[in-house]
């Protein structure tokens, strides 16, 4: 058994597999399936495994059913920027193909390079640019799937408009694999933004991320292409690691930094908009500072910091990862608030915060936490923090087998037994991915 | 019995119902609903009844549900941009209200003076700024609902990014009230833009719908908020019936007429953009003419032109309404054939082409079709035309009970096998809009 199969990003193993299929195509799948449902054998699906929820890492006994060698795109339209694709296709892979002629896909993440497009949209993946153009939902068109008893729906729809009964789309799209396996997808993808430009601002201290991301929102309108925050420890530590390949303005230093992108077809028209609302915003007094990209090179250089995290987590291995979702209006309280119980219940744990404020979506990382007790200290004090049914355990991660212990913190008992009931309905042996999301 | 309840916008009646019942609260509806679980009662779900394929029109012995008393909008965050309202407001009213915040409700169509929110996502309402924000789908954040057996699901859902388990919303959004009752809904708002302008252009005999929409997405991109076509007989039909309020240029006649709606921050630029694109069309040759609105009263007044559909309906009553998904590409050689073959096998009817077109999404009305046998005969014709499976027997308006007999063109039977399991999970007794969609 080679390794790679055994765990997601999250390195958590959960058990030794029976074996690892690797079929090449629906019909394959769909017997195998077949074969999986009569025997009742437990199966986990599994894409690039770029997951930290532990939903693609296999329990003891199960068939590991990788789609990897489901890699072609089988169409591209570029007059009317749709692509149809297979499920095992490398997210960068599809990238690259659509921009050589002019068009963008969209979904964006730091796993680009080993994620597969039939897994975005398993797990509904989020990323960096949620904010202009939504998560994977937005961009799957229609999907091609096999159910638990190997029945194949589909083909992918591929009208921008389709109301032609239920969606089972957009059902299976963020059921993390435990209602079918995604073998197909046709996806739409958005012409190529011609210019782009990066803005970092250090926020003055009585402003709050949800005051400038206000502004941002009416200044920048349909420009705005990504917002992300950094709290004041995270800089320090991406800045002790020496992971900043630019240097900031010495006024940065303590001080929560968010960075703007904005993307439009002329580049003058784009640079005269973000220096207006920098300028804006630094007479106004809501950011002390701001250094804007002069370059694509420097731009990357920018968003380094923003994707300093993969090293951060590194420094502070084990750590247990959060994906909040909550309003806008609650960042400033919350960071304070779990900052200081993080720091009494786990006094030799450091944390770090920062997100996509744009869209609600709050990330801490806390580590070291060597034992499963302290991760669990760590997931009650955060956790008790928000407010039932108004903020969610998983923004874009997805529940996997790691938040599962908290869904009913962010679902109705109601809507947790509906969803067990649909399981019950498409899987009725519990045969894809058991155990995760909900027990069945 | 008011008469108001029998039928929906299409004016078909299915039959008398049992009772008509109007509940003011969700508790009320859930105990309604189990009480017809129980019984085994059917019961026709209904909003504003402005749908148009049957679905609201109650059947012999159905209960009649109206949400109309469900009217409130609870909350309405204008720095967050949400609305939490009951399913029964109007549409209109929920688009006045927040509006004077500076705020958009970005779904719109014909009949917002009488269609209900909840009905619109029962529906997954369209409409004419899809091309810009998608359909209802696109501006639910999520939804409170009562299943067959009286379960409440839900709260709606009210954040932007929210992974944690099946999103429940999707699967009742667009199926046409058979899954469950939406009672409540977290909808997301748009900055209202300050600035719109409307553009009518006559397309030169020679250039194609598909060329103009490829032009005007690359030109115009995220500015771009509307463009419908209508084919000649159309503008022909409304200048006869004196619909139009604004005199057209000569050489507008006989000729395909685009409306292209244009939205953005600063009218100058705005301007500047759409001034541009209908000079270089003009310049290259793709349109032979090109009226620009000059106030917000002249826009509605070329809006008039696209909205008389309305009244060249009633002149052609009874007539058939296709609404039909296809390519873009495609558009040209459909309506061409389309009109030559409902010539040859109806020949005393007449046929007008529109549609969103920047959707894939073309109206076709053909009447007067006075015979059962009539219609038949039109719905034959031109379904042939379409590829099955790769395009829709209904875009945006529904399946309700009028297009089930041609569901199996635009979904496969897997497809149509997975929805019933399901419908029979969800709603055992089969009560919720029994036979519409498809038969349990």
């Amino acid at each position: 058994m080679v390794d790679k199969y055994l765990n997601d990003w999250s390195g958590t193993r959960y058990g030794t597999p029976s074996d690892v299929v690797l079929p090449s195509s629906t019909s394959e799948i769909a017997a195998f399936l077949r074969e999986c449902h009569e025997a009742r054998s437990p199966v986990a699906v599994q894409g690039g495994r770029t997951g930290v929820s532990g939903g693609a890492a296999p329990g003891d006994g199960e068939r590991v059913l990788s789609i990897e060698r489901l890699n072609q795109v089988e169409e591209f339209d570029p007059v009317e920027g749709i692509v149809i694709a297979n499920a095992g296709v490398v997210l960068e892979d599809l990238q690259s193909l659509v921009e050589d002629r002019g068009w963008m896909f969209p979904v964006d993440l730091g796993s680009r390079g080993s994620c597969q497009i039939g897994g975005n949209a398993a797990t509904n993946a989020g990323g960096c640019r949620v904010v202009k153009y939504g998560n994977m939902r937005q961009s799957v068109l229609g999907i091609e799937a096999v159910l638990a008893n190997g029945t194949v729906i589909g083909p992918p729809n591929r009208l921008v408009k389709n109301n032609a009964g239920y969606s089972l789309s957009h059902l299976l799209i963020g059921s993390e694999g435990t209602l079918g396996v995604i073998t197909r997808l046709a996806l739409r993808l958005v012409p190529l933004p011609p210019a782009r430009r990066t803005l970092l601002v250090a926020l003055a201290p009585h402003c709050s991320v949800s005051e400038l991301l206000a502004h941002s929102k009416i200044m920048l309108r349909g420009a705005l292409s990504a917002i992300e925050a950094m709290w004041p420890d995270y800089i320090e530590e991406a800045s002790r690691l020496r992971l900043l390949t630019r240097e900031l303005p010495s006024c940065f230093q303590g001080k929560r930094i968010i960075l703007i992108e904005v993307e439009g077809t002329s580049d003058k028209e784009l640079l005269q908009m973000i220096e207006a609302f920098a300028e804006k915003q630094l007479a106004d007094g809501l950011i002390v500072d701001a250094v804007l990209s002069t370059s694509e090179r420097d731009a990357l250089d920018l968003w380094r910091i923003r994707e300093a995290v993969a090293d951060i987590q590194l420094s502070i291995r084990p750590y247990v990862g959060f994906d909040l979702g909550m309003s806008a209006n609650d960042y400033e309280q919350f960071a304070a608030t779990a900052k200081e119980r993080l720091t009494n219940v786990l006094p030799s744990a450091r944390s770090f915060f920062f997100g996509h404020v744009g869209d609600g979506n709050l990330h801490v990382q806390v580590g070291p936490c060597p034992s499963a007790t302290e991760r669990a200290v760590a997931e009650d004090a955060l956790y008790e923090l928000l407010s039932p049914l108004k903020t969610s355990v998983t923004a874009e991660h997805g529940v996997g087998r790691k938040k599962k212990r908290f869904l009913a913190h962010s679902r109705s008992q109601a809507d947790i037994e509906t969803m067990k009931t649909l399981k019950r309905a498409l899987d009725p042996h519990c045969i894809l991915n058991p155990g995760r999301i909900f027990d069945c």
